[in-house]
């Protein structure tokens, strides 16, 4: 937990289907989200039946969590079994697109964590491949789905507490923990850069909580302020986005997260409403504790409520179901692929800064 | 209190000087900081002359406040009055510069409210005048100035608490008490613009906390989402700059805070270094109460410490030595004016969005 790599929260088992009427496998254990990623399914009632890396060590620590799951000795194997309904997968970032795009090929829908792309040109030809397929490319933007505080946000949002939103800011810091990240987290090719990689999630949520359906990215920036050792690491960035409602977005992202954090980084998310505002302090509330803590203004007063363990976890549900149902409850593929769409844009105009 | 518009803390009278050794009139009382700014320097050991403003209503006001102040018939009568060492003034932005020229062209010190300047031909023609007459123009920048946490955050980036400071966030929200407010609030040739007004704070604070000495507007923007029956307010806007050390800065100011806050705006200053980071809650601290309220993370834990009410305000007492001295230990001429040009630069150059 203590660099956020393993983030996988615990939420109660809400199954929407029988045992073995959803199957599912993992491929690609590149990222310790394919564990929140599959907590999520199998608390839905999803039915992990295999799993495959060409890393026997991650292979080995996925069963000791997922025990009984078959160890598949190739992809081809799960891509091929006929009973296998989607793959959930967290591949080092650029190899995402292509892994999702032979896994819709075979038939199946796919579950990829964050960033789903690193490039503007894989994004095109996943869109390609969706077209073609009828699959489901969905994104596991755990900063919103797997977090309590900002599930609520949505229901108060879109329950009109603050009236129209004008603007969503996001800080994203997370922790660093150099030593406990593989080589590709520090390869610009394979991750994608700072605002593609984290700043993903950031506009994700603004989309989400704005409405807006289409965006402009209006200036952005990257650094790697202090981190020489590591050349290829942005350490920092930040971006502006206007939404094609009006709406803006600022988000800054870092991997600046102090040691002495009782947590993995201080998330925030601060919506402004023309009728109050809310703030989020999603994984810790400094000096007080636990995250999914939710504060809000509005026209009467100041409020605060604690929905930690209160909310849980609705899209893992929604996402088998519409699975099943080839419905888009959880998220539409349009929202996923804008939330990509503007963050690879971001990267990729980015001003490069500091030293 | 509840619109912002008569914010005037009050401190604990630390006096530098013995009564009548600084003497100062109050010229132009079209914004309430002329109290802050007043109250201030009397705390500070200086002695309050005289007053004048076009207005008697003001005048009457500013005398029940300040008894014993004599009510001067005219301008002239105060700049021509060889005891008085420096004019206090909140006029209308617009008429800042030419008023301090004019004080400044009598021989005397000037200290205008923010925004010192509305365009950046009243700076350029400022700088002259300083140049020529050797008397300073000082800049009520009272977000800073007038804040305990704002200060005691000085304190701690100064010391080194959070290493390199990398970037500072600033959020201004203010209550528009639309009712209360001038005629000339709603003008904005008079006014200036939401980025040269309540942006000036957020660039000085960050030139401040980050020691950057000169900087570049990289974007800014601003709108009217709310109030077409205002045309010409701008109810939001933002920008962010690079300094001349790599530091960054990210400010929104607005005027949505609803109704329901207890206090006129929910400030907050975000400031992160390379080993850790610093939030101050300026004003309020959301369903906790008051103000004042530093929040800070470090390499060894959280902190937060209360400091309301324990810091004062030196910024007076300095401003009177340097009046006497012909030092600059409250706050540098360069660095006044340089907060002024970026927040002008920023409001030039923004971007129009909303409707």
């Amino acid at each position: 937990m203590s660099d956020g790599m393993n983030y996988a929260p615990k939420g109660k088992p809400q199954p929407v289907v029988n045992p073995g009427e959803f199957v599912f496998a993992a491929i690609g254990l590149d990222h310790g989200h394919i564990y929140g990623q599959c907590n999520g399914l199998v608390e839905a009632g999803a039915t992990l039946a295999a799993v495959y890396d060409p890393d026997p060590a991650k292979v080995t620590a996925f069963v000791e969590r997922f025990p009984g799951t078959r160890v598949a000795r190739s992809e081809q194997e799960i891509l091929q079994d006929a009973s296998i309904q989607l793959v959930a997968a967290a591949a080092v970032p650029a190899d995402r697109s292509a892994l999702g795009n032979r896994v819709m090929q075979h038939g199946k829908d796919y579950f990829t964590d964050k960033c789903p792309f690193t490039t503007l040109d894989q994004l095109a030809e996943t869109k390609r491949v969706v077209a073609q397929t009828g699959r489901k490319y969905a994104v596991y933007y755990s900063e919103r789905l797997h977090n309590e505080s900002a599930l609520y946000a949505g229901e108060l949002v879109h329950g009109g507490a603050i009236g129209r939103v004008l603007q969503v800011i996001g800080l994203g810091p997370h922790r660093l923990g150099a030593p406990n990240r593989p080589a590709w987290f520090f390869e610009l090719a394979r991750y994608g850069g700072i605002l593609c990689d984290i700043g993903s999630h950031q506009v994700e949520q603004f989309l989400f909580y704005s409405g807006a359906t289409d965006g402009q990215v209006l200036h952005s920036k990257v650094a790697n302020y202090a981190h020489a050792e590591y050349p290829e690491l942005q350490d920092f960035g930040d971006a502006t986005i206007v939404g094609n409602n009006g709406a803006t977005n600022y988000f800054r992202v870092d991997w600046f997260t102090p040691n002495g954090l009782s947590n993995w980084g201080d998330g925030r998310t601060i919506i402004m409403g023309t009728l109050g505002y809310i703030e989020l302090r999603k994984y810790v509330d400094v000096t007080r504790g636990n995250g999914n803590q939710v504060y809000w203004v509005d026209q009467h007063g100041e409020h605060h409520v604690d929905v930690d363990g209160r909310i849980g976890y609705p899209f893992f549900g929604q996402l088998v179901r519409d699975c099943l149902d080839r419905t888009e409850h959880a998220m539409t593929q349009a929202h996923a692929f804008k939330a990509a769409e503007l963050s690879l844009q971001a990267q990729a105009h980015a001003l490069r800064i500091g030293q």
